[in-house]
């Protein structure tokens, strides 16, 4: 593939407008929208209107007349239509470990098996997390290797908190069969969609799926640290009650009783008072949706990884891609390992081709179709296979730890 | 006194050029700022800034070169100036809520004696997370009047949880006293300093403050929602495991290791992504007391509420003031009963005093001395004694329920 049979792809490309929609900054081929989402043009004017008009001009009336109040349940029903959710089976809250945290407790609580299943290597902060609400709930938090995740689901299984999306090699279960696998047990099911939503086909109803989470700032653009989302099945709602008992998910927050009565609905999730700055942006980047297909999204992400794939393989044999082949079994990002995954990746944001480095051998890059063009991968690679022929990566200065991204 | 005698007070104020500091609406009376904070000015350049440079030309550098990664940490110390802890006793994360549940539970086991004791009528929020995080720890959720919380601090108690000033009469606990009888015990106390950051002399080290948490949209001038702050003492820091165990508590966040080891120091307490822009306004409001000298401030809120009360006892009786004359016993609100409190709140919104109504029959004013004026309290109290004098509160549109302040 030449770079200009990459500019004819993007010249075909039935998403290419919106590329336009989002700051994309000079010279730099951005891979890491799958750790935090590039910013739509919107939300610049957007963030302004809401600091120095909502804010600074209407204060404490923008409650009301801004709907700061109804924001958590109204992103939540924008989220839904892009992950076959009902509008009212989600609620945008809090970080994705809290929300974690919230289902977890209020799932666990339902029966009495004692087992709380998850997979080994699975983001850290979801294991961290069920290990503190295993301890509090009184049960064992088992921790399976992934090929055996199925097999282990048995008559002992409360609940099973997987990541839908693999953070590192882009694994992606299936979600229809595991949940029907775990339904069949007895067992809930819960989803981390971190890797997943706004790139990878979600149908949570028609999957069966009863409780998931997942985050704002990756592939939904809600910038940085952007509040999270939850998900409950609507049949499940009302049989679940937050150990986060905040006044936002109270039945009558305005009441101000001493006595705890959970809102109806999902918006018992609810727990202190939403961060309304960064849930505005989550709102602008969700809104950048608008009309995007999910399937076209998904059908450009397969071909973004078609081309990173075959001219790796091609040019860049010595880092071997990790991510399934099988665009069934994968999310949206492709990661490739090599025992100096480190000093390459930093070679790479050197060269202003920035994706991450994920310990201890994987460099991800993230495709985010909405605004990641073929041309840009084809000068990834281009530049890649650069680092690697001339093996700059083994300049001392590239292996300075410290860096967080 | 007269307008003339209230301009004279203003221009004698010391704290008057802050007042140029933040938007301030043409036209209206904000009496507000202990539930919202205005708007500083600064906020909505660098607002612009983190949104527009940082996050859309910087992106995932950010972390690093912005010091989004610190932020926590950063803002946290600046709280502790305000607030008379060390710097490192102090961190930003999530909302008071939740951090109000992670103190709880974590202190909770400490010890096997079996009381959580607060007060009836504390902020529901607190009392909610606090059944929750009993329920969860096995612990008996106690409440008591106000007047019978010292003598109910006993052999049982194992956390006294308290807010520091009372949201609805502004009713200040003696910090060090309460403590030190909690201490004497054998109990630790968690503070609720909501309604006293950034308005009321705090010095939780000298008063032997243990475990707090506060608000960063009131007096601390973060923004809608902004994220709030917790105060562990140093002594307690390495005593005490988050139940909410996000990555960014973790010791070694990057190395995405499936085993929990808390960070050193209070930062354990941090769970998930923090919300950046959001954290960026509040570092804004709390750099807005740069200069600011908190004995100086808690002068003029006195002086405030001396004007505001005496004001109101001469030209409106019929609302007779609930908070406390001593200073030592108050915070920097001030608060009437009346049975048609709401209409009377609606009537002076509406001639654009705003303040706030509590249930059931509270109409309150809070006294933010970094930019309240003399005047303005003049002539809050003038529009009232005129709604008062017209019973034009009695207008049936004032009824009208639904609002949320």
């Amino acid at each position: 593939m030449t770079r200009d049979d990459a500019r004819a792809l993007d010249a075909a490309d039935p998403l290419r407008s919106f590329r336009d929609s989002f700051v994309l900054p000079e010279g730099v081929i951005y891979l890491d929208g799958n750790s935090l989402g590039v910013l739509p043009r919107e939300t610049i004017a957007r963030q302004q209107a809401v600091v120095a008009h909502e804010w600074g001009e209407r204060l404490i009336r923008s409650w009301n007349e801004a709907g700061w109040i109804d924001a958590p349940a109204r992103v939540g029903a924008k989220i839904a239509r892009l992950i076959g959710a009902k509008p009212h089976e989600v609620i945008v809250a809090d970080s994705t470990s809290v929300n974690l945290f919230k289902l977890l407790v209020a799932a666990a609580r339902l029966s009495d098996r004692p087992s709380l299943l998850s997979e080994a290597g699975n983001f850290h902060t979801d294991l961290h997390i069920a290990s503190g609400a295993a301890e509090l709930t009184g049960l064992r938090l088992d921790v399976a290797p992934r090929a055996d995740i199925e097999a282990r689901i048995g008559e002992d299984t409360n609940l099973l908190l997987l990541t839908h999306v693999h953070y590192k090699t882009a694994d992606r279960f299936d979600m229809a069969s595991v949940t029907a696998r775990a339904k069949a047990a007895g067992a809930l099911t819960l989803w981390d969609l971190s890797h997943s939503a706004g790139a990878v086909p979600l149908r949570l109803n028609e999957d069966g799926a009863e409780l998931a989470v997942g985050c704002g700032y990756k592939y939904l653009n809600g910038g940085p640290g952007a509040p999270a989302f939850l998900y409950v099945a609507e049949h499940l709602q009302e049989r679940l009650v937050s150990p986060l008992r905040g006044w936002m998910g109270h039945a009558a927050p305005f009441d101000f009783t001493d006595d705890y009565t959970p809102a109806p609905g999902v918006a018992r999730f609810l727990a202190g008072t939403p961060p309304v700055l960064s849930l505005a942006a989550l709102e602008s980047g969700i809104d950048a949706f608008d009309g995007v297909s999910m399937d076209a999204l998904w059908e450009k992400s397969q071909s973004l990884f078609t081309l990173f794939a075959s001219e790796m393989a091609a040019r860049c044999p010595a880092l071997p891609c990790i991510s399934p082949r099988d665009p069934h079994a994968r999310g949206s990002h492709i990661s490739f390992r090599h025992p100096h995954a480190f000093e390459i990746c930093q070679a790479l944001i050197e060269a202003q081709v920035i994706g991450d480095f994920r310990a201890p051998d994987v460099v991800r890059f993230g495709l985010t179709p909405l605004y990641l063009g073929y041309e840009d991968v084809w000068r990834a690679v281009n530049i890649c296979a650069d680092i690697m022929r001339t093996e700059r990566w083994r300049e001392p200065r590239f292996a300075v730890r410290g860096k967080v991204t």
